[in-house]
């Protein structure tokens, strides 16, 4: 499946001012990294300091921004608009659109759907799939097979659930929603009244609700709430085995890395990011545009935007021992150098 | 759906020596939060120290310490108790049986059962789930849909399997346990021989053995054991997002958070917590009473019951790159301490 | 089951210049470690510095190496061979295959199987597994119950999936591979582009291709490639609760232990081991022969092959605080060094 040059401009007019340099009747065979594309590839050039690798490129045409619009149109034929990589990423959008086969908006008959559940005619459910009494799925919504849809939960508009996701009861996912296989919303929170060295259970009686455009990861778990909802603001988008405990909040467009932890009643902000393996301790707040390093800890809440980092430098083995065995000494290593100091200022004097 | 006060105080006086002060006649709609709850609601003073927060609230009734009785009956009603943590779980738990809508006693028409498991009949089995042969599936257990119970595995009594757990063959889990969507119990552990810089399997021949009223959270895995069984004990809380290796003991009324990974043969104590996202390497021992904070990672057995920590603390980016760049030089400065006493006693002499 | 000491033997003469010394005609019932065989066992001494254990030892037969033969032979019954670790790893394989009752070669007449999906016809499929169109199921394929292979998918022959295995559209799985219950392979990546505060997602255009005799652990996450294709070589161990990034690629025999993170487009090279909880941030490149311990954080790129470090070390809870707290002065600490030395060189003149 090919498209033309131009056909692919058109489609983006509306949204996009770029220009095409070349010859609108290219066919583009396939989208590709600027190293790696042949001649019939069309890819893009995400900043400009990597303009030198331009040349190179044996690309049919790239995507680049009007700072380069020089030795790009030296290469070949390219494409000239303000945000090349976001440009690009609605050619990926139409790719996808024009080569994967859609399913056929279909009931399969091998699906469970619950008399009691209310499914949009135009709406496609997988084989196996079950759906719960009192479910609500909605127009345009595709749920994949092996889908479990809990009793009273709901599925917003148009929204894409993939094979083996488990959305328990009474929980809801917005509109325009991706969520990729495996992932479990609405499992019981870990919440436990200690006694006499036993555990009591706290029956987790809050739901999940997530709003629109969230895509959450393969295998992720959103645990519901105790007695209030877990909330998953508009946009948020969460990676591949992430935990989110009972009544965390995560503001909207918010962005979490694979395999972050957040414990239970966290309120992470809007618009931050949390690097992959992080962990978020429980009970606290993080401000608006606050941005976790990948691995670092955050046991304090933190109400200023900006970036925070604390994970112990890799080294090479030998190195690490000596440093990290002295590191234990560190407190008594202060002590000594005040000493120092003191002792200093006495011969000094 | 609601309950009366009295009713309530009533189903727990076997247990509890509660008493209520306020109207028995109050209808409560829902559990909820000190500071959430409404006019309608119940709620609960976990801590006297929070006493301050009391007067605020619009609850119906509060659950509280007698050390708040006066204060709470000035605020209005209120169920005097000695637990009120404790207390409130068992209500939530009444909550659960009263509002939730069990699933009727019934094998869904679409499960597989092999005709050599032994299901009792009593058990209830859902849409698409799969027992293999020689499977027990003991009185009163609920397996939700899609679950896998392999062959010769057992469910005891009283157990609640969520949608999607895997059970491994010959893998067992006791009575009275809950497993949530996604978990996988029994499968093979991490096991090879090196040789010749490729891996030969070592087939894991040994089992996973679960005891009673233990709780494992979403997509959790536990793997069985090398040649004997992986051993966890009654009582214990496993958190979502678990890996357990192969071979590990975890001692009766232990409590694992999100995201922790225990590696294979390591033997954890009883009545330990570890928090989330730590690492417990392998072949080592926990003592009873260990208590491991998130992120730490545990490298030696641990024999003295206490409270364990080692993560990096967070910090700003510029503050974190400073101190963990000076890290790398921390062997040689203490030698530099070290010179400069030295020098000093010369100085002084 | 039981097997003659001489059939075990016999079975592995081929490949291993194994003697045995003792009784051929003993019964071995069950295989076990050193410490737990007992009269009817068969185990192995991993490392001649364990071999003071032998003497407590009730197993029946031992497999030693050549330099604890006379020790062993005192004892009682034992197979003398050079690498008697791999001898073992034989053994339980051909345990396994005398023990576990395969399933017998067919599919389950609940399967879906697309009508374009191509399945050699001694290949078994379990119960409720959906085999998509244009999906190629290769000879001597075993796919367990629950699983999905994806429009256009491929398995390779003799390849076995366990249970709740996603395989997703156009992604394959070499020869002779293992994936355990759960594993997700072939979600999209995490790939958004930002504007105006929000995310543009990129769709996810590329597979993911697995080399043959790969493992891969239970809840495993593989995503597939942006544009080109997320790679794992022959010969690859992943345990579970891995997530591997887009465009990922891992070179041939590299073991990764649980909860491991492996951040998009990092390429680790072959022979690596990567310990339980690591994880490496994305485009970097580590060379062949690294190992990684648990828990580091790999934030640059690794060319030297070498084993590789960086956690923070594990204390009492007093200590921790201690040392932590005073972390965060540790390049003022260093200033304050430097500022000594210079006053006693001042002072010394």
């Amino acid at each position: 499946m090919t498209l033309k040059l131009a056909a692919i401009v058109e489609s983006l007019s509306s949204e996009f001012d770029a220009r095409l340099a070349g010859d609108p009747e290219l066919l583009i065979e396939r989208l590709s990294t600027l190293e790696q594309a042949t001649a019939h590839d069309l890819t893009f050039l995400s900043h400009p300091k990597y303009a030198g690798k331009l040349a190179q490129s044996a690309a049919a045409c790239v995507v680049v921004s009007p700072s380069v619009e020089a030795p790009a149109i030296q290469r070949g034929a390219c494409i000239i608009v303000d945000d090349p990589y976001r440009y690009f990423a609605r050619i990926t959008q139409l790719w996808k659109r024009h080569h994967s086969a859609e399913p056929a908006v279909a009931v399969h008959p091998s699906a469970f759907i619950d008399p009691l559940a209310a499914v949009a005619p135009d709406a496609s459910i997988g084989a196996f799939a079950c759906i719960g009494p009192g479910a609500v799925v909605a127009a345009g919504v595709r749920i994949a097979e092996h889908c479990v849809i809990g009793r009273n939960a709901a599925v917003g508009k148009g929204s894409r659930l993939s094979a083996r996701v488990t959305l328990a009861e009474g929980c809801s996912v917005g509109e325009r929603c991706i969520v990729h296989p495996g992932a479990v919303i609405g499992a019981d929170g870990f919440g436990f009244a200690p006694h006499d060295g036993r555990w009591e259970k706290i029956e987790q009686l809050g739901g999940v609700r997530i709003g629109n455009d969230v895509e959450i990861g393969a295998n992720t778990c959103i645990d519901r709430g105790a007695l209030q909802d877990t909330v998953i603001e508009d946009g948020v988008k969460l990676d591949n085995l992430i935990q989110i405990g009972h009544n965390v909040h995560i503001g909207a467009h918010t962005a979490l890395a694979g395999c972050v932890g957040v414990a239970g009643s966290a309120r992470i902000g809007a618009h931050c990011t949390i690097g992959g393996g992080a962990v978020v301790l429980g009970h606290l707040a993080l401000a608006d545009h606050v941005h976790i390093s990948a691995a670092s800890v955050v046991t304090r809440s933190i109400l200023k935007p900006g970036n925070y980092t604390g994970f112990f430098p890799i080294d090479d083995n030998a190195g690490w021992e000596k440093n990290a065995a002295t590191l234990k000494q560190l407190h008594a290593l202060r002590e000594k150098i005040k000493q120092l100091e003191k002792s200093l200022k006495g011969s000094a004097a």
